[in-house]
């Protein structure tokens, strides 16, 4: 089940809100359409929604190519700020934007059917290459985890998340090709469950032993015993290490570090955010409090109760024992490796 | 609005499922209707179903009573057994029904209105006994707070799950009562959600100003400086300080230690189970894998999907600051001053 599919200048979306009790995909014919998407998150994950950001470019140079060129590098650069204030925290979004604005500005001077082609084989190279990348972040990942293990999750960076395979899904998906014995704890990740929706979803199609608990669970499991290996995606990680990721992760690494459980982050090279020193500078988005307050649409506390909402939050370096990526394994100081690798 | 009202050899239970959104007595006739609702949760909280269960045995009196006396003995016998094999973890529902049993063998020889006055006298004084015991422990444990402060709590030791006031939730209201600037984070509590629905819903009603977060969010907020202690309640202390309360509490100490918070247990004398050495031997419940799957009958997971389920956690002693009871409060070391305390 694929979470993107272009085909004839149309972007489909799987629309995750829905999953998994509804497969559904959302039609989209222009850029407006895929802001929208990314912003009522029809598609989430750090790398789909660069992937998506990038397919909605596509649409916007469709939708204004016949415009005079002036005019048309105008409403680029509106569908270029459109599709970047969808949301603030991933940062694949803006270096998705960032790599087509290069192949727009590059290709200015071409005919209308080529700058189209080019900004299309721009958005199909940053699908196809996600895919790659996850392929390689999983052999990376999957060398670091014991024959027989069990693996706690914490919200999506699976399939569904990327073009394909996963980040941290996609460690686990490689280890089981190599013949390793992985079971998965998946964090139900309260308010919008992507662990309960599309973690355990996704898991079970490929036939992998998946077990769901509520995320006030997990402190309690790790010290069962149960738990061997915590790895997470990132929405975003600064230079020194500090990793931006669902609100929960930053708990989850102080309970691992409790429990001297191995904390992994894995994420490809898109999601390294050099500009900027540690996490302190990563806007943290605060989402409707509507999504704490109902659930489904239906009222799970008073109507009218004061909420904080934050989708995500970070976790410092000294929290994580390695950082999972396609170019290998990087390990503390954060700092000097994160340089060197890059 | 009080969760359990005892009138005319009636027991009405307010229906804490529904809440908020629906007003609803559940009417207990009899024993087994007393048992049924603790066991589906009506009546939660470990003060509220040790009384619950105290009228539970009133009423199988006066269902039994006209039998003959070896037959009365005996029928009371399997009401104590059904009203204690409702729920494993909360020590508070055997020792309500360890008093009704000592009430009913002191009173055996007396005639059987007074065996049904005896019974009904001394439930009626558990339950206002637990009131008051609250009150105590409200007042002990607001002299430990700062005159502004912000607390965060988990699940609800409020009023809803004692006779009034409650434990956690009596020590805010006694803080507010003494002029204290009390500002509650209240965790929603999965999978049953008792911090959405019930903490959330009783402060409101009074007028406190609460906060409602997912309970993944617990050490962001701790992280961001928002918390100056967190105060749960308790379903059973061990001899050493060592306390089963509602899944999750025990990540929260551990998040607590991490960031230097105050850790605080508030219960009454009737919640320490003085026969168990440690939080090891203390029976923790795993409940029906669909509160995680499903939320209101909706499905949030894949149908068949694994689940892990545990009601409740061990917070160990070392995690914990101090227990504020009716008779003060206790601090380490926990098994020396838990003796000298009771």
């Amino acid at each position: 089940m694929k979470p993107i599919i272009w085909s004839k200048y149309k972007l489909e979306l799987l629309d995750q809100r829905l999953l998994p009790v509804t497969i559904e995909y959302v039609k989209c014919s222009n850029y407006k359409d895929v802001a929208d998407a990314i912003k009522s998150m029809v598609v989430r994950g750090a790398p789909a929604i660069g992937i998506a950001a990038a397919f909605g470019v596509v649409l916007g140079a469709l939708e204004f190519i016949d415009e005079d060129k002036i005019e048309f590098e105008k409403k680029m650069q509106s569908v270029f700020e459109s599709l970047a204030s969808t949301r603030p925290t991933a940062v694949n979004l803006f270096w998705a934007i960032s790599k087509m604005k290069d192949t727009l500005f590059d290709c200015l001077n071409l005919n209308k059917d080529e700058i189209i082609a080019s900004l299309e084989k721009k958005a199909i190279e940053i699908l196809d290459e996600d895919l790659m990348l996850n392929k390689k972040i999983g052999e990376f990942g999957a060398s670091l985890l014991p024959e027989k293990c069990s693996v706690l999750t914490h919200c999506n960076a699976g399939a569904l998340a990327t073009a394909g395979w996963g980040t941290a899904l996609g460690v686990i998906r490689s280890a089981k090709e190599m013949g390793k014995d992985i079971k998965v704890f998946a964090d139900e990740t309260r308010p919008l469950l992507q662990g309960a929706r599309l973690t355990a979803f996704e898991l079970m199609q490929d036939g992998i032993d998946v077990t769901l608990i509520s995320d006030n669970m997990a402190g309690y499991v790790m010290k069962l015993g149960l738990i061997d290996a915590v790895i997470v995606g990132a929405d975003r990680i600064a230079a020194n290490g500090d990793t931006a990721n669902k609100i929960g992760t930053y708990s989850l690494s102080v309970l691992a570090k409790e429990h001297k459980v191995p904390f992994y982050i894995a994420a490809p090279y898109s999601t390294f955010d050099l500009q900027i020193k540690s996490g302190d500078e990563i806007p943290i988005e605060e989402r409707n409090h509507d999504e704490v307050r109902k659930l489904f649409n239906i009222e799970i506390a008073p109507k009218d109760v004061k909420v904080f909402n934050p989708s995500f939050d970070v976790t410092p370096n000294e929290n994580i024992t390695a950082i999972i990526t396609d170019k290998g394994v990087i390990k503390p100081p954060f700092i000097e490796n994160i340089k060197i690798m890059r």
